[in-house]
C-alpha cells in the first residue's frame, strides 16, 4: 500500500466526460489499496474566463498598481477550481468510492497574505491523513488557501502543480502524481522535433531549469517545493486508458519521474533541449562602468513587474564604459523602454538599442557539471548551420544561447541531433 | 441615515454592464449617507449550468434517493454567487466605494445540516454591523451559509432573496430592497393584462399568497422570514437609470413595500390576481370514508417529493365512499400515478381519474376577510364568460380556482376586471 497524491489540470478536468475519465484514474489506485488524495484544477478556458471578468472591471480609482484588488480577484478566480472538485467526488461517488471535496480554507491549506500570487506556508498534514484513515479519497481544490486574513488566497498560475507537491509533502506521500495532457517530459518538443523521446527520469535541477526556460509541463515552483521537501513527482496523461496495462505499477508507470538525481543512475551529460520565444534584445551602449549601475537599472525595470532575463556585461576595456544586453518577453519591451529612458540620466548610458523576434534555446544536462565541452559542441553545431549567436548566458547545468526566432526549429533539432537524443 | 441591505437578482448582475450598472444603484445608496449592505445571485443562467453539470454526473450507485451528494452540489452550485461578489466589489471600488466581498462561511451565515435545501439557523449580525462601522460596503454571496459539519450549504432555489431578508433582520435594515427585472408587484401579470397596476403596497400575508400562487416575484421562504422578523421589504428594478428622480427616495421610492398591513391604510378587498399553469388534476372515486385515509393517499406522495396542492375532499353521501381530487405539477403527474396505483390496495378506491393541462387562477385580498361575496362575484363574472369552474379552495384572504388552461388569460382579465383592478 503506497500513499498517493494525483493530480489534474484544466485540459483533463475540461468537461463532464473527462472528468469521468479523471475519476476512473483515481479508482484504479484505490482499487489498488492505496490511500489517495486528488488535487485538480478549474476547467480548462475558466480560469481565463474569470481573470477576464476581473479585467474587465473599470479599474480601482486613485490606484497607482495597475492590477485589480487581489482579494476580491481571489475570491472571484478561485471558483473554478470549487466546481471541478465538487464534480470529481460526485463522479468518484458514483463509483462507489467515498470521496468528499475539500477547499483550502476547510483543510486549511494556509497561505501567506500575498493575494493572487500567494504562497503557501503550512499545511498539517493531519487533517489529510484522517481522511485516508477513513477511507476517505479527499478531493481538493488547487490553486488557492485562506490567507490570514481569513479570505481565500490563490496562489498565481499554474499553482495547482504546487498544490499538489505541497499537499504531497505535507502528507509524506509517495508519489506525487501531475496526469496532464503530455505523457511525461520529453528530450524537447516533439512538434519541433518527432524524433524526440520520453525521459524515463529527470533530476529536480533539470527540471526547474526545463520548466523555466519554456517546457511548459509543471509549474516551477512545484518543482522547487518537490526538490526541497524531495516529493518523488511523476508527470503522466491522463488521455490514456486508465486501465491499459501498466497504468497501475507503483514503481514504474508510463510517463516520467522527477526526482533525487541520486536515483538517475546513468546520467546523460545532455538531458534535453528547451526554447523560449517572443523574446526582446535589449543592449545599452556606454554604459557608465561603476558599483550600483546594475541595481539603478535593473530594479526599475523589476519594480515595472518586467521579468529580464538573460543579462550579458561585458568586461570594459577602459574601465570607465561597458556595454550591457539582456533579455525581456517581446510583450515587456516598450514598457521597458519608458522605464530605462527615464533612468537614462541618473544611471548614465547612451544608446537604447532593442529588437524583438529573438528566441532563446537552451542545452540543459546534469552531467554537464563533470563534462568539458558541452558548450563548444553546441557552438560549433550551430555554427555550421548558419545560425549567428546574439547572447550566451551558462550556469553549472545548462547553457542558453539567445538566436532570431525565424532559426528556433532548426537549432533546436541541430542540438537535440549532436548531443545524440534522437530516438534510436 | 438609515441602514439599508440591497438584493440584485441574476438578471440584474447577468453580465459586466449590468453589474456596473448595480454599482451605480449602491454608490446611490451610499452617497446618501446610508448603511448599506448587498447580496447578490449568480448571473443569470450560471445556477442552471452548474445545477446542469452536477444532474450531467452518473447516480451515486446504490442510492435510493434521485439527487446527487448533496455537500458536492452546493460546493459546486454555490460559486456562481462566489463570482458575482468578487466582480460587483470590483466594480463598486472603482467608483471609490470601500467594499468587500463575503461569502456565507467568513460572516458566518449559519444554516443547518439539510445541504441542497438548507435554511438560515443564525446570523450573528455584529459582523456586518461592524463593517458599517468602518464605511464598508459588505457585498454578501447570496443563496448560501456554512452548516455545522463546516462545509457549504445552499438554500434552495431563488434562495438569495432569502438570504437578503435574513441579513436585513440581523443588522435591523430599515429596509430590504430586492432589486429584480420587473419594476414591483402588479395587480396581475402585466404581460396577460395590460391594465394591471403597480401597487404601491402588499401585506405581507398578501405577498406571501402571491408568492406560492405563482408570481414569481420573491421566493415564498424570504417573505415568510419577512413577515415574522417585519422586515420592510421593497420590490423594486434594478433596469431604471440609477439616478433618475425618486430612485433615492428614502420613504417613497419607486416600487412596492412589502409591509405589516397596518401600514397599509386604505385595504382593498382584493388586491391581485394570480395564476399557475402546468396543473394537474387528480381524482379518487369511491375512497373508504375512514380516518387515516388522507395520510394514506398524501403521506406516500410527499416522500415522492411530490407537491400535492388544491385538496377537494367532499362529505360522503353514504358514510362509506367519498371522492377526493386534488391537483398536483403536471411534471410531477406521472409519478403521482405510480405512487397511487402501489396504495390503492391498502388505502382503497376504486378509479384514478387524471388530467393535465389544468390553470389555478387565484383572487387574492387582505379586505376580503371583512368583506362577503367576494368568491360569489368570481364564479358569476367566470360563468359568464363560459369558464367551467373544475375544483375550488380558499382561505381567509384567498379564493383559487382550477380551470382548463385554454382560458387562463380570459379568466385572469375577467377576474382583474371584475374587482376593479384595471387602471383608471
Amino acid at each position: 500500500m503506497a500513499r498517493i497524491v494525483m493530480k489534474f489540470g484544466g485540459t483533463s478536468v475540461a468537461d463532464l466526460p473527462r472528468i469521468h475519465n479523471v475519476a476512473r484514474h483515481v479508482k484504479r489506485e484505490v482499487d489498488a489499496g492505496h490511500e489517495v488524495a486528488v488535487v485538480v484544477s478549474a476547467m480548462s478556458g475558466k480560469t481565463n474566463e474569470l481573470v477576464a471578468w476581473v479585467q474587465g472591471m473599470p479599474k480601482a480609482t486613485g490606484a497607482n498598481s495597475p492590477f485589480y484588488d487581489a482579494r476580491e480577484y481571489d475570491a472571484v478566480v478561485a471558483s473554478g477550481e470549487q466546481v471541478t472538485s465538487g464534480l470529481l467526488a460526485i463522479a468518484l461517488q458514483s463509483m462507489g468510492i467515498h470521496a468528499r471535496s475539500w477547499q483550502g480554507w476547510q483543510i486549511p491549506i494556509r497561505t501567506d497574505n500575498a493575494h493572487g500570487a500567494a504562497r503557501i506556508a503550512d499545511i498539517d498534514g493531519s487533517f489529510l491523513i484522517k481522511r485516508f484513515g477513513e477511507g476517505q479519497v479527499a478531493v481538493i481544490a488547487g490553486f488557492q488557501g485562506i490567507a490570514p486574513d481569513n479570505r481565500i488566497a490563490t496562489l498565481g498560475r499554474g499553482g495547482s502543480d504546487t498544490s499538489a507537491v505541497a499537499i504531497a509533502a505535507a502528507v509524506k506521500a509517495d508519489r506525487c502524481d501531475i496526469y496532464t495532457d503530455v505523457d511525461g517530459v520529453y528530450t524537447t518538443d516533439p512538434r519541433i522535433e518527432p524524433k524526440a523521446r520520453r525521459l524515463p527520469k529527470v533530476s529536480f535541477e533539470e527540471m526547474l531549469e526545463m520548466a523555466s526556460l519554456g517546457a511548459k509541463v509543471l509549474q516551477v515552483r512545484s518543482v522547487e517545493l518537490a526538490m526541497v521537501h524531495k516529493v518523488r513527482t511523476f508527470v503522466r496523461s491522463s488521455f490514456e486508458d486508465p486501465d491499459a496495462p501498466g497504468m497501475g505499477d507503483l514503481l514504474n508507470p508510463p510517463g516520467t519521474l522527477i526526482c533525487d538525481e541520486d536515483e538517475i543512475v546513468e546520467q546523460q551529460v545532455v538531458t534535453g533541449i528547451a526554447y523560449a520565444r517572443d523574446e526582446a534584445q535589449v543592449s545599452l551602449r556606454r554604459v557608465a562602468d561603476r558599483p550600483g549601475v546594475a541595481a539603478g537599472i535593473f530594479g526599475p525595470l523589476a519594480e515595472a513587474n518586467i521579468n529580464v532575463d538573460m543579462i550579458v556585461q561585458n568586461i570594459s576595456e577602459d574601465g570607465k564604459f561597458t556595454d550591457m544586453t539582456f533579455t525581456v518577453p517581446t510583450g515587456d519591451l516598450d514598457k521597458a523602454r519608458v522605464v530605462l529612458d527615464k533612468v537614462k540620466q541618473t544611471v548614465g548610458f547612451d544608446v537604447i538599442q532593442s529588437e524583438a523576434g529573438m528566441s532563446k534555446v537552451s542545452v540543459i544536462g546534469i552531467g554537464m557539471r563533470s563534462h568539458a565541452g558541452v558548450a563548444a559542441t553546441a557552438f560549433k553545431a550551430l555554427s555550421e548551420k548558419g545560425i549567428n549567436i546574439r547572447a550566451i548566458t551558462t550556469s553549472e547545468i545548462k547553457i542558453s544561447i539567445l538566436i532570431d526566432s525565424a532559426y528556433t526549429e532548426l537549432a533546436v533539432r541541430t542540438l537535440h541531433s549532436v548531443y545524440g537524443l534522437d530516438k534510436q
